[in-house]
Parts: C-alpha cells; sequence; structure tokens
C-alpha cells in the first residue's frame, strides 16, 4: 500500500507548525499565564450587544450562515461608503490573504513585503509557490518607496504592506500610503493589511476609492471589535477583484454566531470610542513600566507597544523568555534591528500591574544571563 | 491603471456564484420559508450543553480559539479510537475537502466522483485545476466498482465517495467499502465523506485503520450533532497525510465558540441518540407524507429522504418550485435519473405538517402545468 501522491510544492515546504498559540506555551510550562498580553487580543473585549446577539443565536447553530452574509454586507457597505460589491467577508484576515495569493500567484511569480511583516502572509505565500522578495523596515517603519521599488524590480503579483504595521506599531499617514501608490508597478496589487486601522490617528487610513483596480484592504473584527475567536474580516476592493473571490471562497464557511455577533459589534460605536480610550490608557501605562526600568517604547497606533530591551536581540530574547517563564504572555519581533524590542498588548490594570511587577525581574534575569 | 494579473486557472473559473443559500430564496420571494427542510441541517439542534458551553464562552471572544485543538482533539482521538496525529479538524468538511484537493491536485490531474454527487468537493476540483471524471450512480447508489474503475482508467488522485451519501441517502456497508478499497489504484486516495454516518445502520463505517494511507474519511459536527453553523468537522486519516494539512491550513480559522461547543456536544451522547430517535421518527412520516399522495421514497441512511415524484426531472423540478413558491424550502438531485427525486430533510412534527399541506397542493400544480 502506498500513500498518496504529493505535487513537488507540497513536499517542498516545511512540516513545521509556523505559529505557536498561547495554550501551547502554558502546557509546555505546565502552568496559565497570569496576563495574556502576547497575541495583540483586545482583553477588553466585544461589545456587550455582540455577546448578547451571540449568546441568543447559540441555538440556531444548527442552520448554515448566510453564505452571502446579507444583512452584514449591507452594514460594513455603508460603514465603508461603498457598494457590497466592492467587500467580501471572510473568516479573518489569515483566510482572506490566503484567498488572494491563490487568486493571483502561482510557483515562481514575485511577491514583496517586509523583512520581519506578517508571517501569515508570507506562510500562504510559500505554499502557493510564490517567491518571496523581502525589504527591511527603515526607522522602525515599513518602508514605502523600498517596497515600490522592489515590486518594480522583480516584477511583483503582490506587495504586502501593514498600515499601522505589527510588529513595530508604527504607521505611515494616509496621505503618505497614496503617495507610494503612484509608485505601484502597473499589474501589481497593493496588499493593505488594515487589521489595527481602528486605533490610529485620524487620517492613518488612506482615502482611496473602492473601486481603484491597484488596491485591496482588509479590515477585521479582531483587533478593535475584540473578536479575535470569531473569526470575522473583510476585504474591500475593485468589483473584478472581489467578483473573482467568489469563484474560490468556502461559501459556507462563516460561523453563524459570528456573523450575527459582528452585525451587533459594529453597530455599538460607543462601545469601540470606549476600548479607544482604554487601549489608549493601558498603552501609556506600558510606557510608564517600560520608563519605570529605563526602557523606551516606540509610538504605536495599534493595540500593542514595541518595548525597546535597549540591547540586541539576545538580550531582548532573554527578558522575553524571562517574563514567559514568570507567567506574562508577550511576543517579539523575528527581524533585526527591530528584535531589540518586545511587543506588549493592551491589556487592563490588573494585566498591567503584572507587567509591572514582572518586567524588572526579567531584565534583571536577562542582564545576570 | 490596470487591475491585478490573474493566472489562466483563476480566469477560466466560472464568476457565477455555485451555491444559493435559502436566505437568498427567502429575499427573492420576500417572504421567510415556512419550513426550512432543504439544507439537511439538524433542525432538532445541538445538544443543551453544546449551547450553553457556547454561550458561556461568548464574553471571551476576544481570545483567539487554540489553534492545536488540544481538547477536542483529545476527545475525538478517544471517540475514533486513534492517536491525535491522525486527526486534523478544520472549519467544515467543505474547508478539509478543499484543503485535500490542494495537497494532492495539480492542474491536469485526473480526479474521479459519482455524477451528482457533492458539488462543493467539484468546486475545490474545477478550483485547482483538477479534472473531473464522473461516473454514473447505480440503482441510486454511488457505484464502487465503477468509481474503482475509472479511478484506475485515468490514474486518479483522488476518488470520491460519500457513506451515506448525498443526495440519495442510500449507503454500502463498511464491508462493501473495505472490499471496493482493494479495487483502488496505487496512488490514489479514497476521499471517504462519512458526514452522515451517525445516522446509518450499524456497520456502515467501514473498520479501516487510522493509518491506512489509502483512505481519508470525514466527519462533521453540523449533522447528527446539530451545529451546521459553527463549522467543526475533522479528518481522519495516515500520520503523513495529517501532517501534510499542518502545511496548509489556516492554523487560527476555528471560531472559539464553535470549538468549546463541539467538545460539549461530543460529551453528550445521550442528546445525540435522541435526536437520532427523532430523525427516525420524521424520516417515516416523511414516507407516510409521500405514500398518502402516491409517491415511493427510497431508504435512507442520513437525516433526509429522497422523495421519488413518480415522473422525470422536469416534473420533479416543478414539484420543487410549488413547493419553494408555498414557502417549503426543500432540494433535489441534479443529475437524472435522481432528479426524478426531491430531497427533504427530517423536521419537527411542525415542520412536517406544513409538508403534509404543501407536498399534495405541490403535486398538483405540477401535474398541471
Amino acid at each position: 500500500m502506498t500513500g498518496p501522491r504529493y505535487p513537488a510544492l507540497i513536499k517542498s515546504l516545511p512540516s513545521t507548525v509556523p505559529f505557536v498559540g498561547p495554550e501551547v506555551q502554558e502546557r509546555q510550562r505546565g502552568a496559565p499565564f497570569r496576563a495574556r498580553l502576547g497575541a495583540n487580543e483586545n482583553i477588553f473585549g466585544p461589545s456587550p450587544f455582540a455577546v448578547a446577539a451571540m449568546q441568543d443565536e447559540a441555538a440556531d447553530i444548527w442552520k448554515y450562515a448566510d453564505p452571502t452574509h446579507h444583512e452584514l454586507m449591507a452594514a460594513l457597505a455603508a460603514h465603508m461608503g461603498c457598494g457590497p460589491g466592492h467587500i467580501v467577508i471572510g473568516e479573518g484576515i489569515d483566510t482572506l490573504l490566503g484567498y488572494t495569493v491563490r487568486l493571483l500567484v502561482e510557483p515562481g511569480d514575485a511577491v514583496v513585503t517586509s523583512d520581519g511583516a506578517y508571517p501569515t502572509f508570507n506562510f500562504h505565500v510559500a505554499g502557493y509557490g510564490g517567491v518571496l522578495h523581502k525589504v527591511p523596515f527603515k526607522d522602525d517603519k515599513e518602508d514605502l518607496e523600498a517596497l515600490m521599488a522592489k515590486a518594480a524590480e522583480v516584477d511583483a503579483k503582490l506587495v504586502y504592506l501593514s498600515n499601522p504595521d505589527n510588529p513595530m506599531g508604527t504607521w505611515h499617514s494616509g496621505a503618505a500610503i497614496k503617495d507610494a501608490l503612484e509608485l505601484l508597478p502597473e499589474g501589481t496589487l497593493l496588499v493593505l493589511d488594515e487589521a489595527y486601522i481602528e486605533f490610529a490617528p485620524h487620517g492613518t487610513a488612506p482615502q482611496i476609492a473602492a473601486d481603484d483596480p491597484r488596491v485591496v484592504r482588509f479590515r477585521t473584527f479582531s483587533k478593535a471589535y475584540g473578536m479575535a475567536g470569531a473569526r470575522v474580516a473583510y476585504a474591500v476592493g475593485a468589483r473584478d477583484l472581489i467578483t473573482a473571490y467568489d469563484k474560490i471562497r468556502n461559501h459556507f464557511a462563516m460561523n453563524r454566531l459570528a456573523q450575527t455577533g459582528a452585525l451587533a459589534a459594529l453597530q455599538d460605536s460607543e462601545w469601540l470610542e470606549q476600548v479607544l480610550r482604554l487601549v489608549e490608557d493601558a498603552k501609556q501605562e506600558i510606557t510608564r513600566i517600560a520608563g519605570d526600568c529605563g526602557l523606551r517604547t516606540l509610538p504605536s497606533a495599534t493595540n500593542f507597544v514595541a518595548i525597546n530591551c535597549g540591547r540586541d536581540g539576545d538580550f531582548a530574547r532573554s527578558v522575553l523568555a524571562a517574563l514567559i517563564a514568570d507567567g506574562v504572555f508577550v511576543r517579539m519581533p523575528f527581524v533585526a534591528p527591530q528584535d531589540r524590542c518586545i511587543r506588549v498588548s493592551a491589556g487592563r490594570p490588573e494585566d498591567l500591574k503584572i507587567l509591572a511587577e514582572a518586567l524588572p525581574k526579567a531584565l534583571a534575569s536577562a542582564k545576570s544571563g
């Protein structure tokens, strides 16, 4: 009995699992984390109306969700100021990024991103046989000019940009993005990941017409709306592109409670405003805690703060390891020189109290280690 | 400004949306359905413990779900009598079928299925450029010998078999499946869709070792467990194959409430037994209702019944259209001669009362039309 016959591309993919969740780390260390501040989840949670909507809908889970997302789609179209023909809704930005790569990247096609930017995008590009070209960050920001120049140089099918960016929390103005768009080569699609846009200053989202064929932008309910576990996101783009997603997407893949909850969350702008204030307070508190340890933080337009540990990547990795061992779940950038930082998500006062107690100890441990 | 550059395969895919949900039909007819009996949903719903578990977890939706599905995985491994290394959990069988096709089918590769079998599988095969070869049903059952012979003839990468089958509700014994497996060509993987297996007589699931490299089998929480809107399913197969899914799956794509609810549902075998009895009663009632109209039904090992409308496909389509117009959501097979039937999902007494009232009228309308 032989097994199935895998294509060369599949055989070439690494069989290691690329992403480790905090639950795996908790099992490894044999204890739950005391503070969950590593995945940029929104610990302040979703609107109580979203929670209630999901609870009310729970007994109806025997029904498939509407594959056209009719009500949520109408609300999102109004929210984004475009027609529903410009929006595709999917099970998180990860899924929509995967669809985008599948729609455009054939084996050998060039794709451009920043070195150290979102690894799940890279995972999809590799998974479909695309060839990744990476440009370095510049002053801890994604380098717009370098991304566009590289895209032209390698004739990229896609160029990925997160704004605000993960893992540093930095951002470009919408005007700068619009200017960069003029440098985008013909036939290259800008994949603009706006997962954190609600946390950013006014003017960070570029004014781009929904029918601009050069850009597809991604928004999510995972961050500001506090629904990472629901898996609801959407992409906005030109009608032709949005139609193409329908050719390949899993039409019935949305969880029914997620669909209902997202609609309720979108309608509760008061809760969103409150969350944004709480996140702002938390970011100031993280900066204060870092400052008390003699460390500086980067300005952030997201719900997390990059703390510069003041030395090299090995030192920051030691700080991170000490925090993890002490029950504080945080993460850090993969690539130098950004890896001099650790990345801490906004938490409640009780979470940040644990950080305030653990960070000096972790620094001392790293210095002595 | 030009748009993005699509590969030839993507350009070749139809831009029509292949699957119409009942909500779309409701909006088209301007009124909700009076009875929802068309999508083989389990109207008796999930275990109350599953509902409660999802409600209790709703406020924690800000957390991503555990990407390893640790607790659910352990419970499923115990349930299936295999190690967790033999199971991959995904967002519905549709998603897992898509992954399976992606793992094995390159453009031009041959895939075999039955003419009129599950269209979503065909959608994925087309979407990855596979070439579908279809064999006809035989006596309203998927034809095991013909499927295996065709697989050998075309050197298929995959052969799809649903047991019990959709849309007819017929089935083969596990022993017959095992015998057919001996005819499976080397290098062909049997995609065994057991979505309805819990409804089937004892012995319908073949005894196949989890590490048999010739087969991957699919199970779901959408049917007997009453959680179609949750999107939780799993595949069981050899360790190498299961590892391969990890190379491409969206690791963080599971809804957190779905994960929690599925675990609770799996643990409530009492509820499952009760649902199976209610479904059995409903199927008998559908047979009685059809009989009162002078129609025969096919024996069914699923939660639906195929009613033979007694004439050709055009006649059955007229009956179906009349039922839809009268507010009864049902569906029917696509392909002759199976399309002499309409397909009715098991419903509660109040749903079937509406069917009992609507079916004679629909038949009269079709006869006069």
